[in-house]
């Protein structure tokens, strides 16, 4: 039998043990032996739950069971799960998180660590949610050149901007519905700033370029700007707002950006709706693939991590895998080009004039003041200039590219 | 350096070749070491171009190499690939293929062998083209109970249906510009009548539901009767025809089906266009997941196997993975209830005494004497007796169920 800790029994690491319990006969068939929690550590109490009788308040408990090879690191945050990982690894257990914040932030570190004491650190779970992205980057896609990755990696901004257009909600009360949900935290800016993306397309991002991206690097805007006024402008394009994670390699570097963009029906991320995540991978052999599952969700999320336990349990060896700890500086978005929409309270001939040929000029009974318009193809230093000494513009929102998705 | 021989320099295996060298820099970073195809079997010649020079006309080169570790194996056929590939595995050599021909027929035999002599068998290949799905499958989604497994796996057939109902042409025709294009070859049965896909569904029926399904025992129907009627009146209905290739567990045991069905846009599998494959996967834990990516051409299908030789260097060990050769029986579709298309002659009176409360019918100027309509949800064994004795039925296709692919 193998025995395997939880550490943090929140919404996911709740759903490991239930996992674990509900599929154990499948899971011993394939690992070979029964896979079994035998302890759990959280702060709190879980009174008559089958968390209850394996319950410990003490992480000594945990580091110091000789027969728990495997750990799951279900706490989230920084502290104390980044002390109690890098003990764990030290001690030459394996470690299996969902927890991007310290992936993004001492994944290196700590990979590092496991690989010098002969242990796995393991984090599926940390993009995705269910979607097993990591190890399509890590084991499948192996003899490609990586091209883009470009993803819905959050699930609570997609389920805000869903229900914002399709039911015509404001932000905040579809946000208020998503936190009654249970999907959105009742402190929610991690995801609507765009930071729980941000660190998502970071490690990815690391992972398909063969080097670190730190998530400090990545440019990033989350959707609380967004409003209802852009969500009529969108559907009247037969466009979408999502709020993309991006990584694209051109000539002489790589560029990354988290931002709300409008995207047609020409790119299947369109499609993802509510607290699904797709991602995107394109390879110069394979072209595009895509992978798309339950983003968020205790059940899924919980899957991903009891895989990895599973890889670890059947695996003596360390995991061999390609992490360069290579620090990869980001190029600026810049000169990144493609169109933009904006909101003008102008004139058309004065946009003309400053922006070009613009199109898709759109006006919507509601707000006669002002109308929408996509611009030219341009760069986005070249429109930012011209937007800012531009006291006509109300809001801009990138307009995502055909080829950043097909 | 890993050295790798390539048997069958086709299609897939001048692929194979031609993405270790085009991606040599990436892969050597990523296995730690070079990776080079030091020796090409075929019974051609191949002048002016990089196979000439590694180029051997005996299997015994091959085998009788011992710095050869990893074959990969891109014949097709049964004869002489699974001679060949036996007498390798038992030399202790990996073998990595794309035959799903062989994997279908002789897979379970063929792992067997490669466990008994320390070598791997691998075959990401076979199913989907460029999509990880049997990796998939295989290490990531392990702690799932699979419920239902459905796809859109063949490249060819699912060009030529596109091409039906974009431009217009019909069956002869649309073969005929699959052949000019490389998708279909000269002899098309294989593809058009289902056959391909019946082995690619037995295959990852066989992984997921962890037991080995023959491909004999999947009922199967083609494309060949689908006409440019049947394409006309699904378009009418909102519907694509997808030559869809399932499996599903129920409450007494697993059944599975290969068949041309009507699918509707609630269906993700209705927007996979032209060649490109997609395979959605069930599980009881991690709910939806889809993995869509080119389903045919060789480099797409070349980066599949090349990523089996990556994996099979990189490990020295056998890659320790859960497959059963216990037989798994299939139920019968008999008791599988869905709607049913039906072609009719008779009077809707008529189809409505026969089947019930029929929907959806359509009429079309073009074919003033019959009718479309769809039955209610009905077990398949009542709708064929009711079909079967009835004259005015001109055909029927099954429609899809929305939860078979949702």
């Amino acid at each position: 039998m193998a025995k395997v800790a939880v550490m943090g029994c929140g919404t996911v690491g709740a759903g490991v043990i239930q996992v674990l319990m509900m599929n154990s006969d499948v899971i011993a068939r394939r690992v070979g032996e029964p896979v079994e929690v035998v302890k759990a550590l959280d702060l709190r109490e879980f009174p008559g739950t089958p968390i209850e009788k394996i319950l410990t308040h003490d992480f000594q408990d945990i580091l110091n069971d000789p027969e728990i090879s495997v750990v799951v690191e279900t706490m989230g945050g920084l502290k104390p799960a980044y002390q109690f990982t890098k003990q764990l690894l030290e001690a030459g257990k394996s470690v299996c998180t969902s927890n991007k914040e310290l992936v993004a932030e001492y994944g290196v570190e700590l990979l590092e660590t496991a690989r010098a004491h002969s242990a796995n650190y393991m984090f599926e779970a940390s993009c995705g949610g269910g979607i097993p992205i990591i190890r399509t980057l890590n084991e499948s896609l192996t003899a490609e050149e990586i091209e883009e990755v470009t993803g819905i990696l959050n699930g609570t901004t997609n389920y805000i901007l869903t229900n914002m257009a399709d039911e015509g909600k404001d932000f905040a009360t579809a946000l208020k519905e998503a936190q009654d949900m249970g999907y959105a935290e009742l402190h929610p800016e991690a995801d609507v700033e765009g930071w729980d993306a941000c660190r998502k397309i970071a490690i990815l991002s690391s992972l398909a370029y063969g080097g670190h991206i730190s998530y400090k690097d990545v440019m990033t805007e989350g959707i609380t700007a967004i409003d209802d006024a852009d969500i009529e402008y969108a559907a009247k394009l037969d466009c979408r707002i999502r709020l993309l994670a991006t990584s694209r390699r051109e000539k002489d570097g790589i560029w990354a950006l988290v931002a709300p963009m409008m995207i047609g029906h020409e790119n299947p991320l369109t499609a993802v709706d509510g607290v699904m995540n797709a991602v995107m991978v394109k390879g110069n052999a394979v072209g595009t693939t895509m992978y798309y599952g339950s983003g968020a969700g205790s059940l899924p999320t919980a899957s991903a991590v009891c895989g990895d336990v599973i890889e670890c349990v059947r695996k003596q060896d360390v995991i061999r895998r390609d992490y360069s700890f290579e620090p990869i500086g980001l190029l600026s978005v810049d000169e990144i080009e493609r169109p933009f929409f904006v909101r003008y309270r102008g004139t058309e001939t004065e946009a003309i004039r400053k922006y070009g040929e613009i199109s898709h000029i759109t006006r919507l009974k509601k707000y006669p003041d002002e109308f929408g318009f996509l611009t030219p193809v341009m760069a986005e230093k070249a429109f930012r200039a011209a937007a800012a000494g531009d006291e006509s513009v109300i809001k801009w929102i990138r307009r995502g590219k055909k080829e950043e998705a097909e």
